[in-house]
C-alpha cells in the first residue's frame, strides 16, 4: 500500500516552523504496519494541484495537512473537489459547530469561516474538537478505470492534526491495510541517563543475534527511546535481555511520561511531592501538573528565584546562603527540607543552578545546578550536575533529571 | 529564481528523525532573497531519479541531501551522473583525506569509502571537515536545448550539511542570484487575542491595494504572527496600516516572545511581578523565566494547587473559598492580591481553573479559568475565560493569555 504525505504551509518553506508531521505519520503509520513513500511541502496556494495531479496515478492514500483555514490561500478542498469533479455544499452542521466555538470564546463568527463548513459531494466529515477546520475524507474511487486514492485532508495545526489522526485518520487506514501482511510490532522502553551510543554498544552485539528484530534510538533530552520493531516472538527475547542490562534506568516500557510514571508510583503509596525551585523557575511543578490527576499527589510548590524568597519561604539560613552561595548543595539541602516541613508533603524536590546565559563563574560555570530529593522517611539525597545548554533547554533536562531522581527513591533504587 | 530542495533517508520517513533541513534551508534561503518553492522527502534509494526527472524541468536550483555516504542504498551521486551523461572519476585527493580521517580516529578506512571518492565529470568538489563524503555542485547546463538544473550534493547529518552550506553552497547560490531581482523585507507583527480570520477579514481589504506585499498567518495558542514580505516600502506603508487597527494587540513587532516584551517593559519601569497559580501548575512562572534576565524581575511565584495552600501561602479565606469555590472570582482576586502582599511585588498574577479531563461541572466545565491580575498602583482585574483543550495545551493558553493581561497592564491599555 503506497501513501504518500503532502503538506501545505509556505511558512514550512520560509522555515519558521520546523515540520514535525512528516516525523509523526511516519511513526504513526508504521505501529498500523504501514509506511509513509514520500512526503512534498509546497506552498499555501496552487501547488497543491500539480502535486496531487503526480502523485494521484501511483499511491493508495494520500494525507493532506493544511489549507483547509479560512483565508484565501486555503485552497485545498476547493482543488481536491474540483480534480475530483465533486461539488461542495455547505455543511450547516459544522458551521454552526464553528460558530458555536466562537460564541463559547465570546468572538463573533466571522463570514470567512463559511468556507470551513464546504463539503465535497460524497466525503466524509472528520470532527475537529480543537479548532474550526474539520477534516474530510474521500475514499477511493474507481470509475471506468480512472482511479483516485484514498485522501485525508487534515488541518495543519499539531495541536489539532493529531487528535484527528488519532481518532478519525487511523481506524480508516487500518481498515485499509492488508490483513495478510505482516504484523510487526512495536515496544518502547523509555530510558534515562544512558547514551543513546552506550545503549547502542552494549545491547547490539546482544540483540545481533534475534531474526527480524529492527532497532530504533530516539534521544531527547537526558531520555532514550528504545524502540523494537519486528514480530512479537523477538520483542519478547529481546525485551528480557534490555530489562536484565537496565532494570533501573528504564522509566517505562511504553511512551508514558515521566510524570505520569511518577504520578502512579506516588498514588500507588498515598503520597504527596512538592518543589522548590530556583533556576527551572516552575517547571518541575508545571511538568508535574501536566499529568491529569496530579491534584491527588501534588498541592503546592514555590518558586525561589529570588534569595529572600529561599530564606522567606522555604526557611534557608542567611549564614547558609552567605558561605555557599545560591547554587551550592548545602543551599539546595536546606530548600529540600524547608519544602518537606512548610508543605507537609511526603517528599520534596530542589533545585539551584545557573541557567546562563550570564551569571556563570570559574568556579561555577553556566549549566550547574545542584539538586536534592528531600523524604519523610529517607536521608535527604543532593547531588550536584552539570548540563551546558541553551536557557529553555537547560530548564528541561534538569527537571527530567529531578523528576528521574525522584522515580528513582520511590522505586527504592540507588540515587547515586 | 526556482529553487526545490530533496531529502533523501528512509530515517526520516520512519519518523525516527524529525527533518530539520526543510526549515534550515528556508531560513538560510530567505537571507540570500531566494525561496525554496518545494520539499520532497523520498527514502534511500531508486526514488532520487524519478524525483529528479520530475523537478529538473522547472527548476534553476536543486539542492540534494543525504546519499552521498558508503552504504549501498547511497546512490544519490551515481544516479545524478548517470542522468547527466558524466563519467565518475576516483578523486585521489578526496580518498586521501577519507583516509586520514579514519587513520586520526583510530580506525581503519574500509574499501566501502572509495564510493565517497568518486566525482562526477565537471563537478566542483565541496569538502567536508567534519565527515568523510565531500559534496559536490553541478553547474546548470544548456545542452542543445536540453537544460539541467544548478545541482548541490550534500550529506545528510546535520553537522556536516550546515558548515558546508555556509562555506561552500551560499556564495555559490548568491552568485547565481539575479542582482536585479527584487530584495524583499520580512516583517513579524505578533498579536493577541484576534483569530486568524477575524485578522485576514478586516486587513485583507486594507493591503489588498499595495503592489507586491504579500501576507502570511501562523497561529499559536491565541496568538497569530502576521509576516508581511515585500519591498521596504510596500512594508512600510502596510506596516501603518496594521498599527492603526491594532495598537493594542500588537504584542511586538518582531518574534520576541510575550515573556520577553515583558521582561523589558518590567525593567524599564523597575517593577517586579509574581505569581499565584493552580491550574497552570507553575507554568506562567516558568515561562517567565524562561526570558534570559527575568531574575531582576520575577523573585518568587507560588503554586497553590490544593485549597490549603491558597488559604496558608496567599491569605485566601475559607469562606471565599466555601462560597464560592476554587475555580471563582473572588477566590482569584483574593489570590492576586495576597500574592501582591506576600510577595513584595508590584504586579502579580493569579489564575485558578479546571484544566480537565475531569473536575468540570455544568456551571464551570473543563476549561473554565478565571485569571487576575493585582498591581500596587492599579485595581485588580479579573476576568472569566473559556478556553476548553487538552490539558497541556490549555495550560500554554491560560499562561499567554494571563501575561497579554499583564502587557496591557504595563502598556496602559484597557484590560476587558
Amino acid at each position: 500500500m503506497r501513501i504518500e504525505v503532502v503538506n501545505t504551509g509556505t511558512e514550512l518553506l520560509l522555515g519558521k516552523v520546523v515540520n514535525t508531521h512528516a516525523a509523526y505519520f511516519g511513526q504513526e503509520l508504521f505501529k498500523l504496519g504501514l509506511r509513509v513513500q514520500r512526503q512534498v511541502t509546497i506552498p499555501d496556494g496552487n501547488d497543491i494541484r500539480t502535486v496531487l495531479e503526480d502523485a494521484f496515478p501511483r499511491c493508495d492514500a494520500i494525507l493532506i495537512t493544511g489549507g483547509l483555514g479560512p483565508t484565501n490561500d486555503d485552497i485545498t478542498r476547493e482543488v481536491v473537489a474540483e480534480m475530483l469533479g465533486r461539488d461542495l455544499h455547505l455543511d450547516e452542521e459544522i458551521l454552526e459547530t464553528i460558530n458555536e466555538m466562537f460564541r463559547s470564546r465570546g468572538l463573533l463568527a466571522n463570514r470567512s469561516n463559511d468556507r470551513q463548513a464546504m463539503v465535497p459531494e460524497g466525503a466524509e466529515v472528520l470532527p475537529n474538537p480543537h479548532g474550526t477546520a474539520p477534516g474530510l475524507y474521500l475514499p477511493a474511487t474507481n470509475d471506468g478505470g480512472k482511479t483516485t486514492p484514498h485522501l485525508f485532508l487534515v488541518p495543519g495545526p499539531p495541536r489539532e492534526l493529531k487528535p484527528m489522526f488519532a481518532e478519525e485518520v487511523q481506524p480508516r487506514l487500518s481498515a485499509l491495510r492488508d490483513p495478510d501482511d505482516r504484523a510487526d510490532i512495536w515496544h518502547n522502553f523509555r530510558i534515562y541517563g544512558v547514551g543513546e551510543s552506550s545503549l547502542a554498544s552494549k545491547l547490539e552485539p546482544l540483540l545481533e543475534p534475534i531474526e527480524e528484530l529492527e532497532l530504533g534510538y530516539c534521544a531527547r533530552l537526558g531520555e532514550v527511546d528504545l524502540r523494537l520493531i519486528g514480530p512479537s516472538a523477538a520483542i519478547d527475547v529481546a525485551s528480557e535481555i534490555i530489562r536484565a542490562e537496565y532494570e533501573e534506568e528504564i522509566i517505562v516500557e511504553s511512551e508514558d511520561s515521566i510524570e505520569q510514571v511518577i504520578q502512579i508510583l506516588l498514588s500507588e503509596r498515598g503520597e504527596t511531592v512538592a518543589t522548590a525551585e530556583s533556576c527551572t523557575g516552575g517547571n518541575i511543578a508545571s511538568t508535574i501538573t501536566n499529568a491529569s490527576g496530579s491534584s491527588a499527589v501534588f498541592r503546592q510548590g514555590y518558586v525561589t528565584y529570588a534569595n529572600e524568597a529561599k530564606i522567606e519561604l522555604l526557611g534557608v539560613s542567611e549564614d547558609t546562603l552567605e558561605a555557599h552561595g545560591a547554587v551550592s548543595e548545602p543551599v539546595v539541602r536546606e530548600m529540600a527540607e524547608g519544602c518537606l516541613r512548610v508543605s507537609g508533603a511526603d517528599h520534596a524536590i530542589a533545585v539551584s543552578g545557573i541557567a546562563g546565559p550570564t551569571g556563570g563563574t570559574e568556579e561555577k560555570p553556566v549549566g550547574t545546578v545542584y539538586i536534592a530529593i528531600a523524604s519523610r522517611d529517607a536521608e535527604t539525597f543532593a547531588k550536584r550536575h552539570f548540563s551546558p545548554s541553551d536557557r529553555v533547554s537547560f530548564k528541561m533536562r534538569v527537571t527530567r533529571l529531578a523528576l528521574d531522581l525522584l522515580r528513582r527513591r520511590l522505586r527504592g533504587f540507588s540515587l547515586d
